[in-house]
Formats: C-alpha cells, sequence, structure tokens
C-alpha cells in the first residue's frame, strides 16, 4: 500500500493506494474515530459490484450503514439527485457525526462530496473511488459539485474528505473506453508537472493499457503526490491550483453542449488538452515537437483529440465556456503549456482562433 | 445610522441599521468594489414594493442587476428554490466576481445565502433584511440554508455576507403578525444574554409594538451587537454560539411537523422559549418569578405560548425534533436558562418532561 499525503493543516488526510483496500474501509474509519452512523452513495454500476463489500466492512467494523444508489452517468450529476440524496439521509437520521463514503466514480463523489459539505451544513465524508479518473483527480482535493444545463460544476463548494481509498483491483473491472478516458487526467499531469511522468507514460502505455497492477500503482500514486502537492499550495484555487484545469475549459463547454451525453470527461478533456497545446504552440512557445509528442500519446490512448461543430453548435459553445467558472471580468483564463512539464496560467485566446484550432484543416491535422 | 461589526477576521463586515438605507445599497456596494453583474433575490410581497429601489440604486451606482423573484413563505425555502435560482444565474451569467442581494425576510436570506455560497463553488452575497426577525437574527453570522420535509435547515453552509444593511423603513409595512413574531427573537436576546435589554422591552413594549422608529433603532442594534459578539467568538457554532438555539429546537419541530405552514418561525420559537423557560425550572433552577416575566412578555406581545398535540402528532414532534442538526449520539442537547440573561447549554432533558410541558396543565398555566 503507498501513502500520500494531502498537506492542508488540520484537515490534512491520506490517499492510500493498493489492491483489496475496500475490505479495509471498515478498518479504515475505525481508526480515524468516524460516528456510527453512514450512507455509501453510489450508482448501480459499481454498487452492484461493490456496495456489498463495502458494507460488509463498514458493518463489521461496527458502523450502522444505509445505501443510496444512484443512476449512473454524468447526467445524475444535478441539483436533483442532490435533493434524492437528502431525503434519503434524513430518512437514515444521519447526525453530524455521521459520515458519508463515495463509492464510485468521478460523478458519485463530486456529488456525494457536495452532500457532505451541505448536509447539516456539513458531515465528514470518506472517498472510495473506483474509475481511474476519479482516483488519480476527482477524489482528490475537495472540489465538489454539479452540473447545471448552462454548464459543468456550477454548483458546488471546497470540502475535504477525511480519506482517499483507491483500491485498485476496482479498475479491473472498469469498460475499456472509461478505462481510456481516465487515462487522459493522467496525461495531464505529465503536461503541467512532471516531464519525467511524460515519459514514463509514454514508455509504459503498454503496460498501462493492458492495466498492469504494478504499472498503475506507481503511476496512479505519482498523479496524487502531483496533486497533493498543488492542493496543498492552493486550496481554493486563487492560483497555481489553476494549472489543473488544462484542456478543461474547453472540455467542459464540448461537455456541456453535448448535455454530457455525448463524451466521457476524460474524451472531452482530451480534446481540450490537444487544442489547449495547439494553442500553446502560437501562445505560449510550445515547440511543434512536444505538442506532437502529447497529441501522439493521446492518440495511442484512442482519444478523441479534435472535433467538428456546425454553425449553432460552435455558437453554444463559446456560450458555455464564457459560463465557465475561469471566467473572470467576461474574460476566459487559459491554462497554456510552454512546454511538456511546464505551463503558465491566465493566458488570453481570441475566440476566433479557438474555433480555428478545435478542428485543424486536414494539413494541419496528424 | 448605527454601524456594528462582526469581527471575523479578513470575513469580517459591517452592519448598518437605520432609516432609508436601501437608497444607498449601490454606494455601499460600489464602496466595497463588488463586481458588476448581480442578482437581488427576493419574494412577490417584499418585490412588490422595494425591488425597484433597490435595482435603481444598484443600477445608478453602475452595477447589472437582475432580478429573481420567488413566492413568499417558508414553503419556498426548499432545494427545489435553489435549483431555480442556480438556472437563473446561470442565465443571467453571474461569474466569480458577480454578487447576490438578498432582498427579503429569513427564507429569502437563508435561500439566496446557500445560493451564494455554492454557485461557482461561493460568490459574495449582501443581505438587505427587510424584516424584524431577519434584521436582528437570520441575516447576521452567515448561517445559510434550506429545509427537507424532514425538518428545518438541514441543509446548509456557513457563509458569510460582505454586508447586511437594515433599513427600518421597511418594517413600517410588515404585517402585523410578521412584526409581532420577529419580537420573539428579540425577546431571545434579553433571556440568553442581556437582562437590561430584557427589561428595556419590558419598558418600551408599548412603543415597540406601534413601531416606534427610535426605540427600534436602539433595539435592533443592541440585538445585532449581541450575536456579533457570540458569532464573533464561535462561527461554526462549536460552542457558545449554541445558545442562540434557546427555544429553536422545539420551535423547529412544530414548524417541521406543520409543514412550515401553521407557525410563522417566530411563533413557533416563542413557544419553543416558554417551553424551554419552563423545563429550565426543574432542569436550571430558573427562579419561577423570572419564568413568569418571560411568559407575561411574549403573551404581552400576542404571541402563542403552548400548543396542544394529540398522539400522533406528538410522535411526529419528538421524531422531527430527533432530527434537528443539534442531536448528538442520539441525544438532544437543550439550552436552558438560569435566570434572564444567562443561559446554559449541552442540557439533557427527557422526552416525557418535555411533552409534559409543551401543554401544561391548567392549574398551572398562567
Amino acid at each position: 500500500m503507498r501513502v500520500v499525503k494531502v498537506p492542508l493543516g488540520n484537515r490534512s488526510y491520506a490517499i492510500k493506494i493498493g489492491k483489496g483496500l475496500l475490505s479495509r474501509l471498515g478498518y479504515e474509519c475505525e481508526r480515524l474515530k468516524l460516528g456510527d452512523r453512514c450512507a455509501i452513495i453510489t450508482d448501480t454500476n459499481v454498487g452492484r459490484r461493490y456496495a456489498r463489500p463495502a458494507f460488509d466492512s463498514l458493518a463489521k467494523a461496527g458502523f450502522s450503514p444505509s445505501l443510496v444508489i444512484l443512476s449512473p452517468g454524468e447526467r445524475t450529476k444535478n441539483p436533483k439527485s442532490l435533493q434524492v440524496c437528502y431525503d434519503r439521509l434524513a430518512d437514515h437520521r444521519l447526525e453530524r457525526k455521521s459520515f458519508i463514503v463515495a463509492l464510485g466514480g468521478g460523478v458519485v463523489g463530486d456529488l456525494a462530496g457536495l452532500v457532505a459539505a451541505t448536509y447539516l451544513r456539513g458531515i465528514t465524508f470518506v472517498q472510495v473511488p473506483t474509475t481511474l479518473l476519479a482516483q488519480v483527480d476527482s477524489s482528490v482535493g475537495g472540489k465538489v459539485g454539479v452540473n447545471l444545463k448552462a454548464g459543468k460544476n456550477l454548483v458546488g463548494a471546497f470540502h475535504q474528505p477525511r480519506l482517499v481509498l483507491c483500491d485498485l483491483n476496482t479498475l479491473r473491472s472498469l469498460p475499456e473506453r472509461e478505462y481510456r478516458a481516465g487515462l487522459a487526467e493522467v496525461i495531464k499531469y505529465g503536461i503541467i508537472y512532471d516531464a519525467v511522468l511524460f515519459t514514463r507514460i509514454e514508455r509504459d502505455i503498454v503496460n498501462l493499457l493492458r492495466r498492469d497492477a504494478k504499472t498503475l500503482s506507481g503511476i496512479v500514486a505519482r498523479c496524487c503526490e502531483i496533486k497533493a502537492e498543488v492542493v496543498g499550495k492552493d486550496e481554493t484555487e486563487s492560483g497555481v491550483r489553476a494549472i489543473l484545469n488544462f484542456g478543461h475549459t474547453i472540455g467542459h463547454a464540448l461537455e456541456a453542449i453535448s448535455h454530457y451525453g455525448k463524451y466521457l470527461h476524460g474524451e472531452a478533456i482530451s480534446i481540450g488538452q490537444v487544442t489547449a497545446a495547439r494553442l500553446s504552440m502560437r501562445g505560449a512557445d510550445l515547440p511543434a515537437r512536444d505538442f506532437q509528442r502529447i497529441s501522439d500519446l493521446f492518440e495511442r490512448v484512442g482519444l478523441p483529440t479534435s472535433v467538428r461543430l456546425n454553425a449553432r453548435q460552435r455558437q453554444r459553445f463559446f456560450a458555455a465556456m464564457r459560463l465557465d467558472k475561469k471566467v473572470s471580468d467576461g474574460e476566459i483564463n487559459f491554462v497554456l503549456a510552454k512546454k511538456i512539464g511546464r505551463v503558465v496560467r491566465g493566458q488570453k485566446v481570441a475566440d476566433s482562433l479557438i474555433a480555428q484550432t478545435l478542428d485543424p484543416q486536414p494539413e494541419t491535422r496528424h
């Protein structure tokens, strides 16, 4: 088991990464002296496999868990689902010392986290991410939220978990498409922070794609370390944390205009990152060779790297992008790459350039 | 104009109390250098009179306000109304530097405050309380939230306003019943914190009931001072702030079992406070004479002081009380009075005693 610490003063917590950790859930919660009552929030897909082991582990450790099972998918991450959860927690009489276990991917983690942030003005929660994307990204750092029709994560809070438990075994059952989408966030850490990690992903891509446990363990832990470091420096994104949004402004807008139905988050930010990298060649002097490596790596993973929008979609795309939380005084702030492993924040980019770059002409497409 | 400061480090803010302050709203927001876009959240009753002056004052100061008008009443304070507000803010493209103006009573303030706490993970908000209850209590201290069917304020956050503007003129148009209900919170400050204030209310009750501006100005300011002092010591209610809940555990349960329709909040906590005072004679040695003064004062204001529950209502009442946020390890913590001006926290009281005290026998009723 690897342990990564998120350094946030009296709200510090551990990310534990290893095989079979789900069966330790109850033990770990007991060590943290959490209250008796708890609720496991999950979705039908994850619940089918893992609700029982999670429930049993908690019950065996003396907790009184209840189970809230939601529909899977990004569309569940909305204000209405919050209400469903609130009513269930009240039915089960969760009180201030009770806690919530978010068992699932990013959708479940973000939603359950916001429920925990607001139920009784905030109760404890534990993240048990079961997807690659959630393990390396969304379960760490305390950003919780739901989507509005107008855009992604427009409602939310900062609420740190007390523990993140990444059971690598749960990645084995992920559908191929979802697993690959998760790799988009893994690659992101290489681009924004760690050229060595990027090279390691390039080298180990075959092992990664076949979900080799040893390879995964090292890479998941490294991603968590980077996230923990960035979040530890800037919990509420007043500065450096914004680099984690590389490719996300474009990605979120693509998700919004397709009503969270067409792309998985990882797919949308794959297009977003390759587009941001292309913009970086013009706006931040990213070497063409680095752009090529970035674009190639996403392609080797089998992720989409461009999109063709018609006039109406394009209009909606820009409207959605302007609603992104990163907008300030009507201007969008982009994160651009100077080279692999190093990015700059707060870059303004003209709409026309973005439009052109999303769907490059065939002669510039590789 | 009187100014009371709420001392909370870099989140400190001013409560300004005076006649005609609504027309200064724009000027005050400008002084705080708030962002351009804003949304005024109000209800149809308050909006009919005050939305236009608030809007004009903001527009004149160079802001771009939009207006969100909700149905009046406690039943509006629910998760669904949050969603209505979120969508409207997104339509109006409020961004991180934008702000919300809560124009109305406690319902509007609590709801709009939670919207501000969660929209884009938290934006600035300004309280413009237009009821007595909101001016002396709910607009100060950053407790924001909505109700669930299961109980009051079960969903919420701590999110401090940047400014509280109490225009005493708005109290003139309050319906008599609502104004008197507000006095229940005013009397509470006397009981829990300030025997001199209690005596002053007894002495000035006639002037208070006819809403004499000078009397009101002094008393509203004193209540705000007490609230500011208590909140300054304990923002998130880990200790002393709990004294503000005197009479509220019972009051909230009464509101919940009548589905927020029968009692105004002030009426419910009037019953709650007189019941808590009666319990205090047994549990905290409150002198019978002090109990009598408390009970008499609520009666002189014309507020209800007891309630008769049938067996089914009683059962639902206790279930609702157990869902109160103050419950810890299944036990309810009561605030009891030792004498007028002094209370003790964390008192356990048997259910049977509460039931008996809610509706005292005729011979013990005064």
